[in-house]
């Protein structure tokens, strides 16, 4: 039994068995306008479309206690005056592998757009169902309480909740000003938090917290609540047992009500709490009332679990690793789903005040979810289309709900909206798409293709001394900082990123019929090949760009960051390497990358600060980029890996950096293990193996990439769905049920032969097929398949 | 006695005698380059320079609990296993007043430039001294360790400070980052924090935590010290007895050494560390071995205490009020020194990363510290003037540093340097300085007295509608915003400004002979006369502003905010007014804006946000500049009042907002009673009588030349010094020994009549003068001046 946690497949959940995991293992519930983050023992905050411009609760990022404060219920006892918290944080009694004669017991359920934490001390169970419905802006805490002790039992309940002044930058900086604007009182049973604060753009202060029964007690004003050198752990008012009934004028706001119930042996209560925001008061009360009755908030559970469930039908995979069967089928479109809702923008390790929607990322991001939400994806890569500006360079990064965005020298941003836009066709065929007229940020329109167009052309335009793609501020690699806008050095890596994104646009001229584009294009791929070919070869891999003085990065004449794996993967990936430098050159990143936890993103990790190389050289040896095993890196590895038929290495890869497999390195890996996080610390680092940043990476939609669409080898193409799989030699065959077009395909490869690749032979709706296309029916039917690899 | 502490006014220091004070009550170590912050329970955070760029140690604001981290010592009893701290936090032990067996004594001494806290517990009693040693970068941890009980004891000393990873914006908020570029380690006996970061500019990245003692063990990674799930409160290695001899590669860096003692009954150790920074680390251990012996240390502390007493010896007076001689001959002089040398940079409330030196701030605290440094305002002057554009604006803030700034629509920034300029000339007769060239910050350079001129035709340019000048975003009231650069709205305060500027600048202009500028500059003076006599009456008040639809602000026709303080001090303090408004407007304000607590800002507070009016009716009322007690503008009103010669109103509203007085309240008033905050809350709150954010505050200043030169009434003129009192009634006289232009006086003011002003007589050295202007000797010797009030 893992120490930490285990899966419950059955329900899609992760059920965590002890409070004390390494960092707070979390979930995100709502995936439409109300986001509300929340670890196993309830820590965490909320927003309403924008976490800078709305965030409507509190958190203290790197703090210490760690995870404070969250959506917090206190139960006192009015007998014996002991209290202690419904979540385990933040009263934190020992619990039951700890030393205590009364210890307390616990279980947390990570679900699918919810988490039920439930505790037993004391002979009072609590679970406490916390979820974000759909079609609302609020979040319910579904308590229910009962009494498995043998006496009757006196209770009181106090929540906690603090608020955020609004705007999340100006909260945690401007004192001065923040702590003097709260207004917060009770009315109706509820409190209303009306605090105005100074962003003209889109004001928003309306917050709600009420509960289902009647309130014996608030307190609006923390200081009043927890009292003088106290905190969340022992407030004064829990430990006094009495609400001071507080209002907030200046001061830092919460939200505490306190209700008291008596329960009999065996007797069960429920309290229901519910949080949102709203536009005007009355619009709040609404909600209250039409949540009043617990049945109305059961429904909505309902609701959510099925939504969910349907979603996640679109694509489910039978393997013979459990493992894989869970990621792929569950956690991985769950992770890639919350990754789509809000890219970069807010995290445990990202305060949300200034990432917004990343370009690149998002369109990334889509990669992982056109399967399961394709007219969503549609909608996302306009709004992408319309962060462009006329000469096809595009924001970096965006916030949508203040229309701003920034740029920032990135050079390879453009190019994301060709693929992104490509997997969305390959999924859909909707080339009507291409048609749509999509405005530009500095003035003007064009059609969806003059986007991809003129993302091509940009990139083509800033060329440096080498004919490669000038490097700026940074390319994918954010902290590689080899250059400036007035500099000359240059990526190798972002060629390759182009050539493939020409080759792809290549593709959707022809279907569009654009002759002169075709080739036009076709020759600018070409010369971008030989140039390629020419200049980026090292020897016995591709270098990673050109500094600003001329000199090669990531080639075996550096003493540091010899080797880097994105030019490797992508030589492969995007074909412009030829055979016999592909292989080499991902031999070469097996034997300078791998490590036991995955590869590294380059190595040998750099010691000390260079300027010319830039913030990559401030990470500590092993981290981030520095060395650091960069997991959004990684599926690109596998991927080549398929490329190159090599069905073996591809899934030994992917099981590397496989979450479910860290639950068994849990006080290793540190962060959740059942979502990607953004990196695993690499070997030159005394924390090998530990991972940082989980959630909202890259990684979670390119390891679906990889392992839907190259391993297990399902993946659309224009004409229909392409069966080409590359799995491992020892599995006898798997089997995938996948919504494509319209219809349903339940797909059962075999392998009997034991060969990792090629489709011998394919049998649709029990008629032979030639070549491994399966036919765009359409038709909302289910078709069978049967592949036999070995060819 | 006061609830939690007094005035030791012979040692000049204010001692708390019982930690849990209603907010951290705090400190401000060094005077040069290093700043600390410390609390009574020694939280608090450093920096170098510039608290953006170079912060040394971090600090969470508006945390809870309270006032964490800071410079911790924890003592653990290796016999017994039970540990404590020496600074009461952040183990917080039960204290005498609370019940319990075994209690802590505290005792905490605020001194200049050094806090004291002393502990006894458990037998074991300390003292440790905090301070910045001139000259150095750097700040001691002197402790003393005492046993007093009767049997040996052997102790553990574990120190903690939390690193700062140098850029505290990036440090609170891009944890992404961050958290992954720590680089700290032990090396002959000390940390090294080398940790590199991203901003280019000014990079520097060595700080040192060294002790005088072989330590036995180090921590320099948090989470290690510190352990899962806890805090400060119960680090793991101090609960365990033992450091880890963690380094730190990424995370969160700390400085924790720790050093093994024995004592005997009756028997004391001394342990001293030093935290520092250096730009190498030959120079850090260089500076460590400087200091490894005590007498090193202790010689440091008493040049610092003679430096104070040397500086505070320019201006020390005897009144039969010992509150306002505690106030003036050391805390409000103190404060003033503090404020002028980090302007509103950083304190408990200003979290330090957006504020910089404000330009009409930095102008005003010269004023309250001329007498003391008269050579370092000359240098502040020139550095402000080199902030000003060739069109005479000016920044509104700058980091000198980093050398930017900006600017954001203020419209009486400029102005502020003449009165700066002429306070210096005055107390110098420094004319030559008029002459100096300054550059100007977008090229080009000019006289000082140039300066000047256009800062007075750049205000004369912002005229609107009716001929006040254009309010912009703000004047001096920052969060009244009735315009933007597009709009109308105008400022009746500024001309009120402007006017006094003028006339400040024609006395200048005078001095220098400069016949055009006089003429041309009293003629403007009378033009702004006329119009604000003609526009700005409101019936029995001045009104404050007219808005962008051209309707009053500060007017009987208004529902909320009828009447501003401002207009009417300045009204009386510019001579703008005539004496029959002067005064009734001055009655208006006792009438309408005077309460126990002290004046407000304006009345009544608005209840509801109005964008027309901008951030201050974002403030819930009685805060801030909604209704609050202002305390930067009660001192123009004491100032206002001795110009109307009603010196028991000048004295009563100066006692009202004392520090001092506050004392008797602390539990109302909250912050420190030895500094002034920068508001009080007004009558419109629950909380009426609560200060808020104390020690950055242009109140300091004001205040200073309140009571000393209007009250007092002993004022530096251009020909010589001014004996001009303005006292309460009862008073029997008062006595000042003041530095002035190289010469000491000795002046003996009597009142005999009772009557509160006018100098009777003068005698000086035993000889009679005419007049009230005592003659400016420059003589380096000691002059006794005798005056007796009632003319």
């Amino acid at each position: 039994m893992p120490k930490y946690g285990y899966f419950d497949d059955k329900n899609r959940e992760f059920v965590i068995t002890r409070p004390d995991t390494p960092t707070p293992w979390i979930n995100y519930l709502g995936c439409e306008e109300y986001c509300a983050l929340i670890s196993n023992t309830a820590g965490g905050y909320s927003f309403h479309r924008d976490p800078k411009d709305r965030r409507i609760t509190r958190f203290r990022y790197n703090n210490i206690p760690p995870d404070r404060p969250g959506r917090y219920i206190y139960i006192r006892d009015l007998e014996s005056g002991k209290y202690w918290s419904a979540t385990w944080q933040p009263v934190m009694k020992a619990i039951s592998h700890q030393s205590s004669a009364i210890s307390y017991k616990y279980e947390c359920r990570h679900g699918l757009g919810y988490t039920v934490i439930k505790s037993r001390y004391r002979g009072i169970d609590t679970e406490t169902t916390y979820f974000v419905p759909l079609g609302e802006n609020l979040e319910f805490w579904a308590l229910k309480l009962s009494n498995s002790s043998n006496k009757t039992r006196k209770l009181k309940i106090f929540t906690y909740a603090e608020f955020c002044l609004w705007h999340a930058e100006m909260d945690m900086a401007d004192f001065q000003y923040t702590l003097n604007i709260a207004k917060a009182h009770l009315e109706d049973n509820a409190i209303f938090h009306e605090t105005e604060y100074a962003p003209g753009a889109d004001r928003f202060n309306l917050s709600f917290f009420a509960c289902d029964r009647n309130v014996s007690g608030h307190d609006c004003d923390r200081e009043v609540f927890i009292g003088p050198y106290r905190s969340e752990a022992n407030p004064e008012a829990v430990e006094k047992g009495r609400s001071f009934d507080s209002f907030a004028s200046g001061g830092n706001p919460i939200a505490s009500l306190s209700i008291t119930l008596t329960l009999k042996p065996g007797q069960s209560e429920n309290a229901t709490f519910i949080l949102g925001v709203a536009e005007k008061k009355s619009k709040a009360k609404d909600t209250v009332r039409k949540y009043a009755d617990l049945s109305s908030v059961l429904e909505k559970l309902r609701e959510l679990k099925s939504y969910w469930e349907d979603s996640l039908s679109s694509y489910q995979a039978s393997t013979p690793d459990p493992e894989v069967d869970l990621m792929v089928n569950t956690w991985n479109q769950y992770q890639c789903r919350t990754t789509f809702n809000w890219s970069r923008f807010a995290s445990y390790y990202e305060a949300g005040i200034g990432r917004g929607m990343g370009f690149r990322d998002s369109n990334q991001d889509t990669l992982g979810v056109v399967q399961a939400i394709p007219e969503k994806v549609k909608v996302r890569i306009g709004e992408l289309a319309s962060n462009q500006f006329k000469n096809g360079s595009s924001y970096h990064k965006f916030f949508p709900l203040t229309k701003t965005g920034e740029k920032g020298g990135y050079s390879d941003d453009p190019l994301w909206l060709i693929l992104a836009t490509a997997g969305y066709i390959k999924e859909t065929k909707d080339f009507a798409f291409l048609e749509e007229r999509i405005k530009y940020i500095d003035g003007g329109s064009g059609a969806m293709y003059e986007h991809l167009k003129k993302a091509i052309d940009f990139v083509e335009s800033e060329k440096g001394p080498k004919d490669f793609t000038l490097m700026r501020f940074a390319d994918w690699n954010d902290c590689l900082n080899l250059g400036t806008d007035n500099e000359t050095a240059e990526s190798t890596w972002v060629p390759e990123l182009h050539y493939l994104a020409i080759k792809e646009f290549v593709r959707l001229a022809e279907y569009s019929g654009q002759k002169a584009d075709i080739k036009k294009y076709m020759a600018l791929a070409k010369t971008i090949r030989d140039n390629f070919k020419k200049r980026a070869w090292d020897g016995e891999w591709f270098i990673r760009g050109i500094d600003k003085f001329g000199r090669a990065v990531g080639s075996k004449k550096n003493a540091k960051g010899k080797i880097y794996l994105n030019t490797q993967t992508w030589a492969v990936m995007s074909g412009i390497a030829d055979d016999k430098k592909a292989r080499l050159c991902m031999d070469m990143v097996k034997k300078y990358l791998d490590t036991k936890h995955g590869i590294m993103l380059m190595a040998p990790a750099y010691a000390e600060f260079d300027p010319v190389l830039g913030a990559i050289t401030t990470f500590a040896p092993g981290l981030k980029e520095n060395g650091g095993i960069f997991c959004h890196s990684n599926p690109w590895a596998m991927i080549a890996e398929t490329m190159l038929k090599r069905g073996d290495r591809a899934y030994e890869y992917y099981k590397k950096i496989l979450p479910t497999v860290k639950n068994k390195i849990a006080d290793t890996h540190k962060t959740e293990c059942y979502v990607y996080s953004q990196f695993i610390t690499g070997r030159d680092n005394p924390h090998f193996g530990r991972a940082r940043n989980s959630w909202l990476t890259g990684t979670a939609a390119w390891n679906m990439v990889a392992i839907t669409q190259y391993i297990l080898g399902i993946r659309p193409e224009y004409d229909g769905l392409l069966v080409d799989p590359c799995i491992p030699r020892k599995w006898k065959g798997f089997s995938v049920r996948r919504k494509f077009r319209d219809a349903i395909y339940e797909i059962e490869i075999r392998n009997p032969n034991r060969k990792c690749h090629g489709v011998k032979s394919l049998i649709v709706d029990g008629k032979r097929i030639e070549g491994n296309i399966i036919p765009d029916f359409q038709d909302k039917r289910v078709h069978k398949v049967r592949a036999v690899l070995g060819k």
